[in-house]
Formats: structure tokens, sequence, C-alpha cells
């Protein structure tokens, strides 16, 4: 059983970050948002320990925030998905994403753009698209590689 | 020197977690938003050990999230206050807490509740205004103890 870090705290800010406040969790769910889904993959884009890796997607199965569905017999093999509820966690990702984008890698230096799939605007830093309007859910929303992305970006490593 | 934690990883969410990312350090900034500015507020409301508050409320102040601020002299006294830096980080934290209030909480269990403060309106989970539509900017919002609210809760503690 995992120690509960936050135990005392009767606030929702910290029962979300019991669930994904871990070192990491946020990180695998960008990648499962942004369309990587295998471990193996998961493990190369992140650089991380596979141990690490397996407890935090354990964790977040067990959350029902992903789901863990089988897509090859002999050898199994997996991936994951997210559920409902992890995709829920969109606005926590683009509202950490502008943060970043706006008061660390700065304008014109974006690693990840995000589009609104109808018409192609871009997201403003609370997530309502810039051309026509609309708050964009995660179904709603394309990510492209940004002006500021390095050759290892998970939507550049990709075909 | 502070560890960097996702150094490899060009991405905005991973810097903005360099900065917020480190345990505790969002739970300070929701207490201060909450209007606890105090270290000896901070502690208590806390309750975590000094010398973890400190190393936060460093790290916060160096990355220009908080300043200090001396509110007396003998003995020399300081709060910490939000730069408009550390403002901008509203929408996190109402992402996480609009999270945690659907999926952990549960609606009508909610430990604190938003309103935008023109019209008294809650905000919604994507923090839009649900009487008037506008999306709220932190310096507009009235934060209340909720129905799932416990004694400790820092908005009951104050007067």
């Amino acid at each position: 059983m995992l120690k509960r870090t936050y135990d005392d705290q009767v606030c929702s800010i910290a029962s979300t970050l019991e669930v994904v406040g871990e070192r990491w969790s946020l990180l695998v769910l960008r990648d499962v948002f942004l369309g990587v889904s295998r471990f193996d993959d998961l493990q190369r884009d992140l650089g991380i320990a596979r141990n690490v890796l397996r407890d935090r997607l354990n964790l977040l199965v067990g959350e029902d925030v992903l789901e863990r569905v089988r897509y090859q017999e002999r050898p199994e093999r997996f991936e994951y998905r997210l559920t409902d509820k992890g995709r829920d966690l969109w606005p926590v990702l683009h509202a950490l994403m502008s943060w970043g984008d706006r008061h660390v890698s700065g304008a014109g230096n974006e690693p990840t753009i995000v589009e609104h799939r109808e018409c192609g605007g871009r997201l403003d830093g609370r997530g309502r698209c810039e051309r026509c309007g609309a708050l964009v859910d995660a179904r709603d929303v394309v990510a492209k590689p940004g002006p500021g992305a390095r050759p290892g970006h998970p939507l550049l490593s990709r075909g």
C-alpha cells in the first residue's frame, strides 16, 4: 500500500495529487494523451527506470485513470488508454503546459502546440480556442510539435 | 542546488513541474491563494516540517512565484505573497481542485467552493462562471468553505 502523502489535508487539490502527484505520473499521462501508449515506448520516451514506470502505471490503473488493454496475444502485450476519468485530467495538463509555455519556455519557443481540431485555432492559456472561442475538450484537441520541439519529441519520433 | 527532476524532458509540463512539482509546493500555493501567508500559519495548516516548508518557500521565492515581504520590524516577520507569475498558476490549482471535487470528494461534498466575485456564480470545471459565463481570473474569485469542509479548513479557522 502506498503511503498517502496528504492524508490530513481535506482538500480536493490534495486528493488529486494523491492520484497523480507522484513524480512522473503527470508526464506518463502527458505521453498517453500524446498517443504514446505502450510500456516500452513510454519507457524510452521518459527515460525512467522500468520499475518506477510500472509502479506509476499500476497506480494510475488502480485509480481508474488508465486502463490496461491487451493488443497482442503471443507474446502478450498491453497498452494503456485513458479512461473517462483520466481524460478529465486534460485541463490539469493543459494548465501546467500553458504556464510553462508562458513563464519558462517563452512565447515562440513552445515545445508542443495544441489546436482545436474543428477549426485549427490555437488554444489560449485557459484552454479556449483563439479562433472560435470554444472551451476545447481533450477529444477535440490536436497536439503538434511546436517551434521549441527537440528531436526526441514524441510527436516527431513517430512516423 | 536542487536536482532537476525532468532535465531531459523538453516539455512545458515538465518545466512547470520543475518549479511547482515538489511535494507540498502546490499546497503551499493553495494556502497563499486562500490568504494564509505567514510562515507559522502555513506550518500549522500544512502540518509539515519547518525545514521542508522553508525549502519550498525559498524555491518558490527564487522562482519569482512568491515574494517575501516584511510586515513587522521587531522582531522581523515576513509574509509571502503571490507575484503575477504566481497568480498565473490559478488555472493549475483550479483544474486540480475541480478534478478532485468531481472524482474524489464527489458532488455535494466539496471541501472548498469557488465563486465569481462579481455575480456570485460558482465556477465550473473549466473555471467558467456558471451564472454569467465569464472565464474567471484569480483576482475575481472568492473561496468559501464547502459542504465537505472539516474544522481545520483555513477559511473556517480565520475570523
